[in-house]
């Protein structure tokens, strides 16, 4: 092997990010190598701001030919949720050809061992991390994110869940020694003596289906656990949102061919677009439909995946040959029933509400409040004080247009758009959403968040609490009691899933029959946010994404299951 | 809590043994808590050969009553591969009562947490450990094993696998940390600080279904998984064999109620006998089939499976709600190239096809020798010398009826009797099967193994040597070349699955080549064994049973993937 890379330059770079990541998963104390600030890049070799949007622009109207095997068409046509068309063009594959590709450098990256991969997993990152300005654009004008979120949960954020994934894959494959000398006594005769070798091996190729509102963030787990257990991995991305996984293929095959590797071992799987049919509305191309054909390829032996229930369910029901992960739709719940700090609990709910337009997969939907009203720092509230003052902070936080722009980004997808315009018609409006105009991007679609009133005790209003409305729209659902909320939320929880749920309480009592249905149902609980942490944030290292445990998700991010699974170990043993 | 058992004296009895375990795990090394010699018990409360002999003929025509609620009926009719009936009745459940029951223990169980819910899981063991001689006598007479493979594979060697499982299961829970203190700096502003809490939640009632062969040594593996995990569990025995799984049970809720809790948490479900339908032979009874209905219950949400394929794959197909493990049917090849112990490899070879009649899913079924022959220390032998070789070995080791009979066993059941009738007619017959009387048991149906020589090159063939023929036949596969041969063992295991592979060669090649299959395949392979270890038996702690990888068995006993999907962790964060 003439590697650019060695192994052991690799882990002389990387060894010690890679330790600390260890440490991190195990304490869960706060920890990141990724900075946050867009000032912080621009030095030893990252990109800085001006940088990075060059590097952008000069992608636009491109074609990014990543010397794929079995290309057979040029493909394309992202529009950006902000109004501009990208222009840039992928290679399409013919799959038959890609698939024995990428499986002809499986054994020496098998070989390669854990720790090798697992450095040259942080070296990918590290330079996707260089170029965070760059993808930060790739991401915002994909998703709609606004700029700073889209640097943020697009860049460091994806980073650190990329690389929790790798210290996962890592500690996994380690638990068990390379080798082994076994000796059992036999008594008075000779011992039993045996020499035993262990190997992980991949179970074959990773498919990550990507999303169209966090091509990164959700991305990065499974192709680098799948990649770090020894797999292979195509990607493919949501075809609104090609270009963000598109650049990150582009860095691992670049990667993987420096470090002596066979690049074909990370590879994209982009999509013709394909003419909408006339129920839906907007104009956007979707794709040909390939996750289906690669879902049910006997080559595709790990999926991960982030979208529809239907097509989760349907992943589940028939990629039988593949360990299938994935993150499907839930209904969010927050739990109003008192605070201590009334002003805090309505500036975090209304910046909850508001960010990236609820276009995150934990955004609250529902907020369960009693009827008869809520007691505070500030004195009892009524059920209609609480929805009026909620709508109030949420109008106050969105009130000057830049900071609302900078908060809400653009709404992704005409599906979006028209959910939101169906919401008004659910019930009694709180708080109507509104057009925001962006200076910037005059094409953007950008919307302030709908709050309807519901009542939890009429059985009309309960399709739309019941059901997932992706999107900026919220329901104050009127409840009986704090029971009642807690009797709801189980409901919700077991029946349509949840990636979080928060709750407001002073009483201890309440607080602990939240907790036990969270419990009981495998949620993720937020109890009592006031301050800079939103119930909707998950921090790596730290904090679990979801729980695999309700039908939001069959997997958390990140822990033992998600990668455990993803490779076997084979023993060799023999007479010592 | 008013436990007699309590928390603290049961961490002063196990811990330090399961820390033993958790070395083990991690090393490899040989180590058991578990004698296997007989004449270790007696003393310490264990009771010895004839207190545990009588034990268990107390147990004949007797009640095994486990005080489960909705117990509807008295079930039973279990008939000794020796001979006997052993006339013992169990409850038999209305499930509508038995699950809600079930779960009614589960928060105390959760609460009390990893460390009490490992120390309680080794109480248990440790007290089945003491009844060794019982137990031993109860597989015997249900799997038709030999007192002495009963009394180890049984005994010693089931706990250390059910040890193993707690192990494993311990150290997952504890990778998550109880709580954790997260402080996230924000430059100049005051950081962002969170307390948060993590709690391992079972997924429900496990559910093991056993099987008739090796009751508790593939019974414990889940069983004690689940439960050390926090899950209820469930068990439902094979109708051929009950008793040791329905004492298992027995003592296991003995142990939790003394320990403080639910008794319910484990409870068994038997089946009422039905008449078998006139194409199956032999008249023994089968169940009613419960573990279909069992299986589809919403609150069964883990089964482990050790069974035929065939219902192991509608497991999978259609408990959905559930994780799945199954170990099922596979076909076990030992390519024979090449040897410099031709003496040692047959010894070895003959003992792993005699040992309890092959009816071990570990049992090799096909030798693949080249047409040509193979080289030995005693010079060049061809493919009809080995065949001859080792069919002379074979009579030579069961050429004593004493210990043909100490090393076959009985044949478990009608279905293997018919199979192994069957075989003489699939090709030219080696070794014919004889049939051996037992004085002690004079209803036993004993046999020697059947070799029956095919040719690998003709069509014909292989409908016998690509199915599983689970009983004591085993193929001479004639081959064309040790390339040829790696070519059908990759076929086999990647078709059939298998849960081991043996070679013998000296050429390192051949051993590079069949190592490389079984790598790609996932496969566990044993080389050149000669002496008194064999490619059937693995050790606890060192060797993994299975591999999870290939249609054997989707399941490796045991790593972290075999207990980190039986419980999830819920985290509760709020503002430090």
């Amino acid at each position: 092997m003439t590697a650019a890379l060695s192994a052991h330059e690799l882990i002389a770079r990387h060894r010690s990010t890679l330790d600390q990541a260890l440490e991190a998963i195990r304490t869960r104390a706060y920890w990141s190598p990724h900075p946050e600030h867009p000032k912080a890049y621009g030095e030893n070799g990252s990109l800085d701001a001006a940088a990075g949007k060059a590097a952008f622009d000069a992608l636009l109207g491109s074609r990014l030919d990543l010397g794929q095997p079995g290309t057979d068409d040029w493909v394309g046509g992202e529009t950006s949720p902000y109004g501009i068309d990208l222009g840039v063009t992928y290679p399409h594959a013919d799959l038959d050809v890609l698939l024995p590709a990428m499986k002809a450098g499986q054994r020496a990256w098998r070989d390669a061992g854990a720790e090798q991969r697992a450095v040259v997993c942080l070296e990918i990152l590290k330079r996707i991390s260089d170029r965070t300005h760059e993808f930060a654009h790739a991401v915002m004008h994909t998703s709609g994110q606004a700029f700073m979120m889209a640097f943020q949960a697009g860049g460091p954020h994806a980073q650190d869940r990329g690389l929790e994934a790798v210290a996962y894959a890592y500690a996994e494959q380690v638990r068990t020694p390379d080798n082994a000398e076994w000796t059992k006594p036999q008594g008075k005769r000779d011992p039993l003596a045996m020499t035993k070798q262990f190997t992980p091996v991949p179970r074959g190729i990773g498919l990550v289906i990507g999303c169209n509102t966090f091509p990164t963030w959700n991305g990065y787990p499974g192709l680098f656990a799948s990649l770090a257990t020894g797999n292979a991995v195509l990607v493919k991305p949501h075809p609104r949102a090609v270009l963000p996984l598109a650049l990150t293929v582009q860095v691992a095959r670049e990667v993987l061919a420096e470090a002596g590797f066979d690049p074909n071992l990370v590879a994209l799987a982009a999509e013709r677009p394909q003419a909408l049919d006339s129920a839906r509305a907007g104009g956007t191309p979707i794709g040909e439909g390939i996750a289906k054909t690669l879902a049910l390829r006997p080559e595709i032996r790990i999926i991960d995946y982030t979208g529809s229930t239907e097509f989760g369910d349907w992943l589940e029901a028939n990629a039988r040959q593949a360990q299938v992960y994935t993150e499907k739709a839930g209904v969010n719940t927050v739990v109003v029933h008192s605070t201590s700090d009334y002003k805090g609990m309505l500036s975090n709910l209304a910046f909850s509400l508001s960010l990236y337009s609820g276009q995150m997969c934990t955004t609250p939907q529902n907020l369960l409040v009693p009827r008869e009203g809520i007691s505070t720092d500030q004195g009892p509230k009524t059920y209609d004080e609480v929805v009026a003052d909620l709508a109030k902070s949420v109008d106050g936080l969105l009130g000057d247009d830049a900071r609302a722009n900078a908060l809400l980004g653009a709404i992704v997808n005409p599906d979006v758009k028209a959910r939101l315009e169906g919401a008004a018609g659910l019930g009694e409006v709180a708080l109507a959403s509104r057009e925001i105009s962006n200076p910037d991007f005059p094409g953007a679609v950008v919307r302030t968040p709908v709050i309807v009133k519901l009542d939890g005790a009429k059985p009309d209003a309960e399709a739309a609490y019941m059901s997932e409305c992706f999107g900026p729209v919220s329901f104050a659902v009127a409840v009986d009691s704090a029971a009642d909320a807690a009797q709801l939320l189980r409901r919700t929880v077991r029946e349509k899933g949840a990636m979080t749920v928060g709750a407001y309480t002073t009483d201890p009592e309440v607080e602990q029959d939240v907790r036990e249905v969270c419990l009981e149902e495998a949620a993720q609980l937020s109890l009592n946010l006031t301050g800079g942490v939103y119930v909707n944030q998950t921090a790596a290292f730290s904090d679990f994404h979801g729980s695999g445990g309700n039908p939001a998700a069959s997997a958390a991010l990140c822990d033992g299951a998600f990668v455990a699974n993803r490779f076997r170990v084979v023993e060799v043993r023999r007479e010592a």
